[in-house]
């Protein structure tokens, strides 16, 4: 059985995403700044996409940037926060320290250039305390960035009352919504945010191309300098195919989310409960509080990789941490900043389901993980040790 | 008959192009950062596709960086070069009048951030002159800019000169190649280029997608912060369909440049001397050293936009300076900085033509333009004047 359960990382495109988008390769393959007909109708095509995710965001067309994604989206939202800040002399910025990279790293970048950044403890369930954001905030914050939902241990932020103080404090808020836009309802008016960025192939549209939203008189700064593109805030010839595809997706998905959320959670509980039954497992994220397809585990005394090696060769796409840092052997910044400690934190698996996954392949994983582990248990050393009472168990 | 003629703003994407960037879409739709199978198999894909842009441009794999396009290698390089001289203290900067506004916006940028820019003439002919460059380069220049060729009059630069040159005198060479590669022959190693921009819609290739080169031993500075894709120096989900899309696309035109160039050189040439029969009609741009497929002249005594919007009305599409700029009434900043004057810039038309395009087409645009310009001039009040003798021409 061939189980894709890594749907946080990246998602197959759907067939109406795809449908949107092949048109615009080879038949209105215009220029949209040209003025001849068939720039025009990339012209038309592109309008109509801005007024369609405006619509599933709550929001006006002109409040929609299109980029190349959720990482380009966050820089230059942060960035442009930072401009904003640095023109009235407010240099201080509060985020989280579960966020993603392309904040975090930002971040960094904006350290470097005189900024003092606080970084919101995330507790053991993942979630920020919106009395420790009031406490946060200074007369000189210009920027409060919260993710809307984790892409590791999925859990949601408690984002209309993080959008709300920053409201009533003057502060601009700036959520990365990559993971939250089309599995759970976002209203950008209502939930006072600023800035939010989003990317397609998160909920099965086209990769390479995603969205920031900055609220009517947010001045935005470029980070991509050029043609008068995309109000002269984006520049780069609009790239019309992904964003036809990710219209489409972005539709699709907000007009059923009740439906796919209910679904998802409940493939989500059968598979947190049966992969709960293993001994010495602990949940990471919230247990309610949670995207509707996320799972999120630690296993003591195993390896990740090892394990998501093995669950490859039964046919089961999992993750470890996020998929970005694959290449690093730290573990997982979100697992070590919720407290799990580094022996620990590596043995983390990651499952996130679509609305493609089925019943049957959650039991399918279940068995999968319980026989794997078990099997890795078997010839670790740590467990051994664990067993043996030479270390001890962290989780209880 | 319907006619595109705008090749220069955007491509159609060939067969080619397509057909190897759909399996990506929803086959092999993993995210190339993942360590199962599913994003293996992407990974894999990545990889033969760099090889395949390194071996089309003559260099390594580690040299090629996969960007949203031209724009964003544009500032990535330009920002880069601008960091490592900062390090040194060398904060002037080489470049022309004529480049694309994404590497002049950037310059711009720098302008502000205490960089000294120098803009080397382009002369009447839209070609800067290697002496003028030796005489410009200080022992605090950190970087050389000079496009490959114009994206509107197309003239082509002695980028190999340049080349040699920057490298004698230690000062990093850039060149936005956005308009040349696929087009004509282009060779880093060669030209001694350090680094280039590329975007794979020019060369009937997919929008969203393009290269930034950069020779081993440049270092690059983040333009987007994130995750470690790009060996750190771009972050973001890598966009596997249109990389796929790109390397087809880019080994197409690399290995047909000859017999394409042909082709589109005798079309080029007949519509030159079609449209040169017009009276008070003059070329912009080198009429040997130019790209084969550009075509762009100043009709004088009318203004381009109605000649846009009538060559339209009989199916050709055209461009009058560069799609980029279309919103904006001002003309041409090429067309100012060749010496054209405000009124005769504002007469400009650029046909850009492809392989698809024939000898018949090129008959009727032609003919088209001809019964088009003199339609214009009978009403226009300056060509009334010109002919009276109360306004001089200034094309003789």
């Amino acid at each position: 059985m061939n189980v894709y359960a890594d749907n946080a990382a990246t998602t197959k495109m759907s067939k109406r995403a795809i449908e949107a988008m092949l048109p615009y390769l080879d038949q209105v393959y215009g220029n949209p700044s040209s003025l001849h007909s068939v720039g025009q109708r990339a012209a038309e095509a592109l309008a109509s996409a801005r007024e369609r995710v405006a619509g599933a965001l709550g929001c006006t067309p002109r409040e929609i940037y299109f980029t190349s994604g959720g990482s380009e989206s966050d820089n230059q939202a942060i960035l442009s926060a930072a401009a904003i800040g640095a023109r009235k002399n407010k240099k201080h910025i509060i985020s989280t320290a579960i966020e993603h990279h392309a904040v975090l790293h930002t971040l960094d970048k904006l350290k470097k250039n005189g900024f003092e950044i606080t970084l919101l403890d995330a507790h053991e369930n993942g979630i920020v305390r919106t009395d420790e954001l009031k406490s946060a905030i200074r007369p000189d914050t210009c920027l409060v960035s919260v993710m809307y939902a984790n892409n590791e241990i999925g859990s949601i932020q408690p984002i209309a009352e993080i959008g709300g103080i920053c409201r009533e404090k003057g502060v601009l808020f700036h959520t990365d919504a990559v993971q939250a836009i089309g599995h759970i309802k976002v209203d950008v008016v209502k939930d006072n945010i600023d800035m939010l960025s989003l990317s397609a192939h998160k909920f099965y549209g086209p990769k390479g191309v995603g969205v920031l939203y900055a609220r009517r008189g947010v001045s935005i700064t470029n980070l991509i300098e050029g043609g008068a593109q995309e109000r002269g805030k984006r520049a780069g010839t609009e790239n019309i195919p992904a964003i036809m595809g990710l219209a489409a997706a972005l539709e699709d998905a907000v007009s059923r989310i009740d439906e796919s959320s209910k679904k998802l959670t409940v493939l989500r509980d059968a598979l947190i409960n049966g992969i709960m039954q293993i001994p010495h497992t602990i949940l990471n994220g919230d247990s309610v509080r949670r995207l509707p397809g996320n799972v999120n585990v630690c296993f003591e005394g195993i390896e990740g990789e090892s394990l998501l090696l093995l669950l490859d060769s039964k046919g089961i796409c999992a993750s470890s941490g996020s998929a970005c840092t694959s290449g690093s052997l730290d573990p997982s910044h979100v697992l070590l900043a919720i407290g799990r400690p580094h022996d620990v934190a590596h043995g983390s698996l990651r499952l996130s389901l679509s609305e493609e996954n089925t019943m049957e392949e959650v039991e399918y994983i279940i068995k999968s993980v319980k026989d794997t582990v078990s099997y890795l248990r078997d010839m670790s050393p740590v467990w051994r040790d664990l067993q043996e009472g030479k270390k001890k168990y962290v989780i209880q």
